[in-house]
């Protein structure tokens, strides 16, 4: 299998990135990615005060699909995502939601068995993982994006639920759509109250092709039950607000469902949901079951 | 059992509010609810047009709970929550979270059988109900908060976790608290985009007391699996600012967490989540996991 090595990375995606390696279109490909902290701290002792802030949030790639031009959509799959060292996290004053931080504190953490292993001033708690890719995306159309930062073509959205089995659908601006990701989790919650979660370096296993759907509003995701519109914006307000829209956007033009039925199913059985509230543009998502739209006749996204 | 049927309504929660009923600490007594119509909406010819808007979200009570003194944090536990007539839903171009509504459209749903029938273009939906209470608070320090609006007092929450078997806790800024509820919603998902969810009438059976943490940070739930701070604001960027806040106290200084602790676990497996991003300000809560506090010895809220 074609693949990028860790060392193979990117800070920020550029309209002109150029690849570091080419794939066709349904072929699968590994990325083996670095922690956000680009496997600086190795121990309790590595605090954030000794860190390169250079090498921060490192992408693996570029990855050129061949055969997709600028305007097509196109759909990853999330093939595999395996762990590849273990976990670590940090506190940081004034970093994040948190106020009440006050120590500079690293903690490097077992990630073996399925479970996070994390020990508290009060016991020893075995949290169950949940790996998820937290920078993932393309090249925007002109200039470019740190890879901290979110927006429409991917970046740092910090979803949970862009994980092992999941497609995330991203409009290629540049011809070969110029894939990357890294800041993989072992797990995390919605919101990301301490600007990180278990960062954990990783391989990734995806596969690429443009689909059909050209009015499919993106950042857009599938799970396994759910059909979820992501959007980042400058405040959390509007963030919500644009994923709500791209969902309705999505119900009545690919689903086919009239104005009224999308919005009393999006308000009954729709989910406004967090990603992250700690980034440079703060990122929503819109959560709508896949089992609703299925009973209605919609054969899925081509 | 001590009941208010749903004649007996307020449309602002009030400092100077007089009780309609006086229960005991402890005893379980019952309020009959309209729907947030105030039941004016009885079929799908009856539009809002038609409607008295000085008769829209209706709480009934207010209730005395004899014994509380100003200061006291209270525990509403909701004991039961039964629907006792139809749910009602419209659609409204201009209000809600979604621009691509331009008719104006009332829909009466049958909700027997725990589902929600809902006729779309496309085929008849059978939607399992999940009903909980869209306003529920006690009286403020000072002057009067329309029903409509949610705050520290509680009110127009919106949050889909207040439901049957939950325990809400708020903070008695009266003495006697003055309890109220009304807008029970049959169904309804996070964010309420339309402004309205499955809007039905109800009986809602609660009891109160008293409890000894009065550094509880309120509004606070407790479900069966989750501990929730909620909180409401201007803004969803600040309403989930003082949710992830007033979480974090509650981990330091209730449940005995350092700080440390509280921030890793809540940034691993607590989530920011939102509960309505509609009314005239916004509820955001931050969820926190009942089982891990349980393995780190924490005997629960007392």
């Amino acid at each position: 299998m074609k693949t990028l090595d860790s060392k193979e990375l990117f800070y920020a995606f550029s309209a002109d990135a150029k690849p570091l390696m080419t794939v066709a279109q349904g072929e699968s490909f590994a990325l083996e990615t670095r922690d956000c902290f680009s496997n600086q701290l190795c121990s309790d002792e590595d605090t954030v005060d000794t860190l390169d802030w250079n090498d921060i949030n490192p992408a693996t790639g570029p990855v050129e699909i061949q055969g997709v031009r600028t305007g097509d959509i196109v759909r990853f799959d999330i093939e595999k995502l395996e762990m590849t060292g273990k976990s670590v996290m940090i506190t940081l004053p004034g970093s994040g939601a948190l106020g009440g931080i006050s120590q500079t504190t690293t903690r490097v953490l077992d990630n073996e068995d399925g479970v996070l292993t994390l020990p508290t001033e009060k016991g020893v708690l075995k949290l169950p993982l949940k790996p998820m890719i937290g920078v993932i995306g393309v090249s925007p159309a002109e200039g470019s994006i740190p890879t901290g930062t979110p927006d429409t073509h991917g970046g740092n959205m910090d979803c949970t639920k862009i994980g092992q089995g999941a497609s995330l659908f991203l409009k290629a601006a540049v011809d070969g759509a110029m894939f990357g990701c890294g800041d993989v989790h072992a797990l995390m919650g919605d919101g990301e109250v301490l600007v990180c979660g278990a960062e954990t370096p990783a391989r990734v296993t995806v596969s690429a092709r443009a689909i059909a759907a050209r009015e499919l509003p993106t950042p857009f995701l599938e799970t396994e039950d759910q059909y979820i519109a992501i959007a980042s914006a400058e405040t959390v307000d509007k963030a919500t607000e644009d994923a709500t829209e791209n969902m309705f956007r999505f119900l009545t033009d690919i689903a086919g469902l009239s104005e009224g039925d999308a919005g009393r199913l999006m308000t009954l059985v729709g989910n406004v949901m967090i990603c992250q509230i700690v980034d440079p543009q703060k990122t929503a998502r819109f959560e709508f079951p896949k089992a609703v739209l299925a009973e209605l006749g919609f054969a899925g996204i081509e």
